[in-house]
């Protein structure tokens, strides 16, 4: 414990970029202005980049009003990477460190990025270099062990509740013999982005019918007759899937290289799990299926944003200075939850050695027996995250008026 | 003109969801209520289809509560079809028409609906049917003639300025060698939603970059040309499509049939025109990108709705009423611009004829003379259609810390 080490502040961001990152960064500043022991804050352009290139931004010379609009602004403000350091990079890093006299330095990001921030903790401290490191949790994924779940992730599962429930009144109000929709989300390791499709569901039968994750193995014909039976019932259906399915030999869902024309192409990315499904289900249920695919949109919506991600994402960055300032080095923030309903969490801190690399799936427990949907306890679990109740609908009653005519079906 | 005709009223949705077509049968369910000559206030169940299935609604039996809240409700609460009326049809319709003692038909619905009101007003017309029918325009695509726009058209251009302003920070935040992103938007035959992407424009460089629209034809060579232009000038590009784009040949700019290896998948469908981008983006240039495909979210989103929009839809359904109630038939109700800036908007009507079956695409004066964006006079129309301005995000100014290492550049 290195208590009122006095020094300049560095916060980089790391990875992809999410509807609340920036809010942490809000949390940072205005965290660190009331220490005193802090002298510049610094933010480093394009993560860990910008500490090797030595590209840094005074975080004082802007205007204070600009800092509490970043609590709602999406993306990342400082610009972000995924470069991963090699060997000699670690030195420049330190020595990067030395020269702007470092003493605080912060990380917004996933597993990787806490490994690097690990890194780094360890190498100053085998130098004997005083340097107090903080991770702040930040992925859309929400695969971080250590934490309840991550800033970030909220807001994803909002929009995608949103999204899905939307896609949903949509293919019921055309009437057209056959249709299913087929939602794409992201996440590539762990289903808890697409999971979180199930929040829109606002009755038995309405959208999502079916929810596949990537912690089960995707098997084409247990698919196939799952929308099937859903399609027979309905008519209709809604599938939620992730770009990151894989089969039961492990390989990705979706087009190979083998499949698509590479005189013409070249390249094997056309189309993802999505569009494959669409031909899947088209081709061997004659269904007529389309795919919507928000893509990057989904994790830098603010119109979507939820509040309570945004509150905690903003606290966490404050703790993390609170934190460093006590002397606290080489450990992540993490939320930690006292009860779902109603819905209370604190925040605490755990080594940064438990987080770096890992990944967190979704538990068996919050998977349907079937392996197509989700169970209560995810829905317990993720409720609270995505911030109040979804917009409010209206829904006709449809009382019909009786008939006057005699039968004619047109269907 | 036959005044104060006394009967029910028929209301039928008809074509492609929107996120305010619930807002126009709102505003005809309100002002219904208000003229004593209409009867029964009936919706029909999944548009046409509903008419000749007798399949009607009661909407005297709603809720008050529930017509209000119609208003933030998107999608097609009464459901809607794309059901096209053969010779046969028309008979029936009539049959359902007088069983029901219908006197005000209303259609909300685009130019394909537009026909089948008119050639019902014509029939019952020719039978000595009293019936005074009228059209509420509807469609996100923003190609009814006769009307300066069609309510619809705000929300998703709102939804898409949001959308691909976002997509361009996301793409801007993350530091990677090339980063290409496509976002592909609605639109088959015209361009009005795609070009309404450039109203997230926020600064010279920044998205989208490239806008193209199906009123110009599409060429693979130039599209690369402008692609490697913004590329080397930026090191990123957005780069808005439309669902419709087609090449110098008619034929849509996507994976055709013979591209994709039949065998197994057995139809034509994987991936759209952003995919194939994708690929002739990174075959061509060694550019890594990325396709965003909004899809059906796109034009059903409240989080996203334009309030002139919402308003303006619910108006259009009032006055479809009260000039029915008037004695007017065979017309649609018409949004007639008076100035942009203060942006002032009157209804008025236009004969169904005028309307039926044709399309209005994006004018030559709003389109770049380079085939590749739209023009200020895009923007001066389109800007108040989105209702007000998009969320606000901080920008930091990036003034930078000195530099005191001797240069180690590192990309």
């Amino acid at each position: 414990m290195r208590e009122s080490l006095p020094g300049n502040l560095l916060i980089a961001q790391s990875g992809g970029p999410t509807a609340v990152i920036n809010s942490s960064v809000s949390g940072v500043v205005a965290e660190a202005k009331r220490h005193s022991q802090i002298q510049g804050i610094y933010g480093a352009v394009n993560g860990i980049l910008g500490v090797l290139n030595e590209e840094l931004v005074d975080l004082r010379q802007e205007d204070p009003i600009t800092i509490e609009k970043l609590r709602r602004t999406p993306s990342a403000a400082l610009g972000s990477s995924r470069y991963k350091l090699n060997e000699n990079d670690y030195a420049r890093v330190m020595e990067v460190l030395k020269a702007h006299k470092i003493s605080y330095l912060v990380f917004a990001g996933g597993n990787d990025s806490m490994d690097t921030a690990h890194q780094v903790a360890g190498l100053a401290s085998e130098k004997g270099y005083d340097l107090n490191v903080m991770g702040i949790p930040k992925t859309i994924d929400n695969d971080l062990l250590g934490t309840d779940h991550c800033p970030g992730y909220g807001s994803v599962a909002r929009f995608n509740s949103i999204a899905v429930r939307d896609a949903g009144l949509d293919n019921d109000a055309i009437y057209t013999s056959d249709s299913v929709k087929i939602v794409e989300t992201m996440g590539r390791d762990s289903g808890w982005v697409v999971a979180s499709t199930a929040l829109g569901k606002s009755g038995e039968d309405s959208a999502p019918h079916l929810i596949y994750l990537p912690e089960r193995p995707f098997v084409r014909s247990k698919f196939l007759d799952d929308v099937k039976a859903v399609h027979d019932r309905l008519k209709r259906a809604v599938v939620c899937v992730c770009e990151g399915l894989k089969d039961e030999k492990g390989e990705f869902v979706k087009a190979s290289a083998k499949q698509i024309d590479m005189d013409r192409f070249g390249h094997a990315q056309l189309g993802g799990v999505g569009d494959y499904l669409v031909n899947l289900i088209s081709s061997n249920l004659g269904i007529k299926a389309r795919c919507d695919r928000p893509g990057t949109i989904q994790r830098v919506s603010i119109t979507c944003v939820s509040e309570i991600d945004l509150d905690e994402a903003y606290l966490v960055g404050q703790v993390a200075i609170s934190k460093a300032v006590e002397g606290e080095s080489d450990k992540m923030v993490a939320l930690l939850r006292k009860s779902s309903d109603p819905y209370k969490c604190e925040t605490g801190l755990v080594g940064l050695s438990e987080v770096a690399l890992k990944t967190r799936k979704v538990p068996d427990e919050s998977i349907d027996k079937n392996s197509n949907y989700v169970t209560d306890a995810f829905l317990t679990y993720a409720r609270p995250l995505i911030g109040g109740p979804l917009p409010e609908y209206a829904s006709l009653r449809r009382r019909m008026v009786e008939k006057l005519l005699p039968d004619h079906s047109q269907r």
